[in-house]
């Protein structure tokens, strides 16, 4: 007997019922069978070694998807797990997730400590396991045989998962000589598991809650090949250099305070320039693009985030209300609902579209305190945001060009891996969780695809998570050293513009209601200086520089002469200081090398005679004497075209 | 017997004991006398009639001082009560003080409802009764004569405002055939009126109070000189014309909106660009002047508001907190606290001063809803805000550069009428009234004052209103058809500094605080574009102009042509729009000037033979054709220089 199986390109084939995702992948290459690691069969995920019995949509995952990466990581917690209670028997676990990076478990070790040294020990043992290539197996079990197991072992702790759990829906995972309660899926064999580091050791209350026992958690990760390690390893070395609160600091960027508040970051001189710079390119790069600038007010009476549906739904990521006079009024946590309101401020015709409003807006929303990390995760943030209204015809050459502008910032910043998430609808959740407007989301949909593939941006869909009221992309970009951020969302939007009753006059006199796409390329002014921070160590390009040339005199002697080449620089627009300390022109070369000017211009008696400077380019060093109308004409180029070294 | 009166200027003269101030005015001059209104006798504004019996510091009062205008105003509500008791027997007044343009006088007509007519009658009667140049007589009264009198009269309301008066406070004055309880003091007789004119009836409750009985209120204004007369009145008319809040719709500057909030201007794409170009014009001036610039939160916890004092003092003008997690965060009201909160952020040394942060920080107050008034009196504002942290020695050039700065932008925006109003402090009340800081206050008044002086500033003294923390400056500035608008203030402070504990290292290695001067010279966007909309009467200079060029083509026919011209333009910086229309170039020409865009380019037949544009300026209509590049040249230079017309 015969099944078909589909696969993500859309061809068919047929295999024999029973065979498994792994017997499929060996079909097409030994090489993709090798990789592996599970199986999305019917948009679930499953074991690849699971027989597949009826016809099915079949995505083979390996360690490049990410839900692939998620079985590889739970796989090695079970694995983990083995080599604890081979070390340490009687152990009893609680659960062991994968998370964004690797995986913990936690467990229950009666008295004993935890010490690093048998965290080493742990990642021998499980280099051992991980050898044996023991195969993953998966066996359904009814619910009194699985009680009887976890009784005869004396675990509460899984006796307690299973209370919650019916018959027909337990599963136990055995590997070598360890079986776990575990719904799945698992990845075929332990020897895919290549490289392993444990990562840190910590105490966590039972179920969360402080009034019960305090059990350890293991942390580690682990990869299909040692090279992938170290360069993980790598990564996190060089995050810590480039930590971006720690660089902030140092180069006088943000600073944050007690008496003004948690998440909300107060812009040094430094850190006001960098925002200047970046406004200057999102007004040159929208002006250029047809947008129009507003500005609009901080704040909204309750009746605007009722119209605009944010509350109550959005309320517990919005500050409290003001009440005064019987109005609450809210701070924005978005901008949208304000450019609607300017929208509507005139009679407008199919003529004034598309129209295009564009603010650096100012949006607070309430993070939890738990939940704010420096630049990243803040409660104040000032938003490269643009709202389009377009018609349905226009859709497809706005929604191109936003997708170029979005690239066209990639190559300024030297983002070079990116990828676009485009979440999509599920047509049979019309009227529920989506707009019922069943044309309009296939026709975006088809036309957001078409964008992305015609301009060759990289992208992946994601069935059932656009938002309610049309489909989104989640822009995900990776710094210089491999770290994921999500930098932006962009947003097509039926519903908006509905509930706030937006109309345009057609070209045959009719009322309609204009189509809107939110987006907002640079994000965040917090996130985006947070992430370049990261991405250029600190050492921002020429035109981003808060300081771009420091003028050192040799001595005190030929200050004057640093004043007055500093004053031509200045002239011509270049962000130029002089340093005036008396001390040893080596001490200014190092702090000005710390602060990360990018350009040193040294001056003595030779340049002061020649009417030259001495120039060193920061981590370069020393390139040489010049004359200064060369110089300033040479950097005015590269920073007017925003060159990266 | 013989007095010493002190003039303004130090001078000190020998009278009789007993001389008036008219007296005195006359031993001057017979013209000097003629103008003369009321006097300031030891700071107290007298009659110019009445009788000196000591030595005293006296200045004469004319139509040039605020408080003899308000002498005359006061003055000419007697003379209208005195029209109508002669019209209408049996009337009673309750008070008629002098307002900021004239004067009204609230009063219980019984049934009568007042018409337009009677008003012109009304002013008839008016001026026969100034004719007779009846004397005001100033008339000690014992309070139960008073009392006598005005229940002889019946008059209820002169009765109830006896009743807070005391024996030996009581006065009245007497002009022709009315006589008044009145504090005074008045002019020396009602000849001085020579123009009147009532402007308006409306009705008034008693005491305010919509319990009490609706009064007639009649509101009137009066002059010197009928020419002065006529030019308020051009200027009433010419003031309408200008509304800033009619051009800022027909221009598309901004809007308000209901689900917004009152006060809270959305700025339109045409507001947007004004507010960039002052922006710029404001960070060009300040980089210049060596500011550096800052971006804060519009946040912070109350705490911030309690160190700086705001808190509970300025609470009623800020908007109501929001309470979470225990803690109460306000909108902010001024941006000085976080900018302290960037000083305090790093160590700073005696080299770092004078430290000059700035920002155009947006701030949130809450003014009565009673109060507020197109972009004039609003809640939200955008602040040309900068704080200067200084040491003392540095104080006397940092405050002549901000008013070097004041003066620049005067020259920019054609304001050729300003006066600085110096606030002093009483050296009597210091610890009490004023910071306890005697020689501060001495040291910096005459520095700020020596400033003024050496830079011929107009400026006048006000004693005993200066803020609690130091010496302060309001900027009076009058538009171009006579309006009198407070621009900003500048602020000298000496207790910031302290509450927050700022400091820095001296030259001798200690602690000091430093000075702090708040200034904004723009104002906010909201008053200032509010002011530069009458000003300039929606016609801004071409470098303001939302639109610059507008390119009109007399036929589709050179559609393209157009559109080359108007990117060559746009290449430029140039802000230019063709009006693509198929419209008869007339009605082009006329639209284009109500939108009061400074140039029109013509395009036909000819221009697009010749590679040229025929140019129209505003308001001054076709200046003949000129070669493309040569335009660009030409208003390229405007638009950088800043030029008006």
């Amino acid at each position: 007997m015969k099944i078909n199986i589909t696969f993500p390109d859309g061809a068919v084939r047929q295999y024999e019922k029973g065979a498994s995702a792994l017997d499929i992948a060996k079909s097409i290459s030994d090489g993709l069978a090798k990789k592996v690691l599970s199986a999305s069969v019917n948009g679930q995920i499953w074991d690849a070694t699971r027989p597949i019995n009826d016809d099915a949509q079949l995505k083979l995952l390996t360690w490049n998807d990410k839900e692939g990466k998620s079985t590889f990581w739970h796989s090695s917690a079970h694995l983990m797990a083995e080599a604890v209670e081979s070390m340490f028997p009687g152990v009893k676990f609680w659960v062991g997730p994968p998370v964004e990076n690797g995986f913990y478990y936690d467990m229950d070790l009666g008295d004993k400590k935890l010490s690093e040294e048998d965290l080493v020990k742990l990642e021998k043992k499980m280099n051992e396991l991980a050898k044996q290539n023991n195969t993953y197996i998966r066996k359904e079990i009814p619910k009194n045989e699985a009680v009887h197991y976890f009784s005869e072992k004396g675990d509460e702790y899984k006796l307690d998962l299973l209370e919650g759990l019916n018959d027909g829906e337990i599963t136990f995972y055995t590997q070598g000589n360890f079986t776990d309660l575990c719904r799945g899926p698992h990845i075929p064999s332990t020897g895919l598991i290549k490289a392993i580091k444990l990562t840190n050791i910590a105490g966590a209350y039972w179920k969360g809650d402080e009034k019960n026992k305090m059990l350890t958690r293991i942390y580690g990760i682990t990869f299909p090949a040692q090279k992938e390690l170290d360069e993980y390893l790598h990564m996190l070395e060089e995050a810590k250099k480039r930590d971006h609160r720690k660089l902030g600091k140092e180069l006088g960027i943000f600073t944050m305070d007690d008496d003004v508040g948690p998440g909300l970051a107060l812009w040094m001189p430094n850190g006001a320039i960098v925002i200047e710079e970046l406004e200057k390119l999102a007004k040159e790069t929208e002006l250029a693009a047809g947008y129009k600038r507003v500005v609009t007010p901080h704040i909204a009476k309750e009746k605007l985030y009722l119209t605009s549906g944010h509350l109550p739904y959005y309320q517990d990521s919005m500050y409290p209300p003001m009440e005064l006079d019987g109005v609450k009024y809210y701070l924005k946590a978005m901008n949208c609902p304000h450019h609607h309101k300017i929208f509507a401020a005139e009679p407008r015709s199919y003529k004034d579209l598309p129209l295009r409003l564009a603010e650096y807006g100012t949006c607070y929303r309430y993070e939890q305190s738990g939940e704010l990390f420096g630049l990243m995760r803040v409660r104040c943030m000032h938003m490269n945001d643009a709202h389009i209204y377009c018609t349905k015809d226009q859709f497809y050459d706005e929604f191109r060009a936003v997708n170029e502008m979005y690239l066209k910032y990639f190559k300024i910043f030297g983002i070079d891996k990116y990828v676009m998430r485009l979440s999509l609808h599920d047509p049979a959740k019309l009227g529920k969780k989506y707009v019922d407007e069943p044309e309009l989301w296939k026709e975006t949909e088809a036309m957001v695809r078409d964008v992305l593939i015609k301009t060759k941006t990289p992208y992946i869909e994601v069935p059932d998570e656009a938002a309610f009221y049309g489909p989104k992309i989640d822009v995900q970009i990776w710094s210089i050293i491999g770290r994921e951020f999500t930098l932006a969302t962009n947003q097509v939007d039926f519903a908006q513009g509905r509930r706030f009753k937006l109309e345009f006059t057609t070209h045959d006199n009719h009322a309609d209601t204009p189509l809107i796409i939110h987006r907002a390329p640079l994000g965040t002014h917090e996130r985006f200086i947070g992430f370049l921070l990261e991405h250029y160590a600190g050492k921002f390009p020429l035109w981003l520089a808060p300081v771009q040339v420091k003028v050192l005199p040799i001595s005190d002697k030929f200050l004057d002469y640093a004043q007055s080449v500093s004053q031509q620089l200045k002239k011509a627009d270049i962000r130029a200081e002089v340093d005036d300390r008396n001390e040893k022109i080596g001490k200014k070369i190092r702090d000005t090398e710390l602060m990360k000017v990018p350009y040193m211009l040294v001056v003595g008696e030779k340049e002061m005679n020649e009417n030259k400077v001495s120039v060193r380019r920061h981590g370069k060093g020393d390139t040489g004497a010049e004359e200064i109308p060369d110089f300033i004409k040479r950097i005015s180029e590269d920073i007017k075209e925003r060159r990266s070294d």
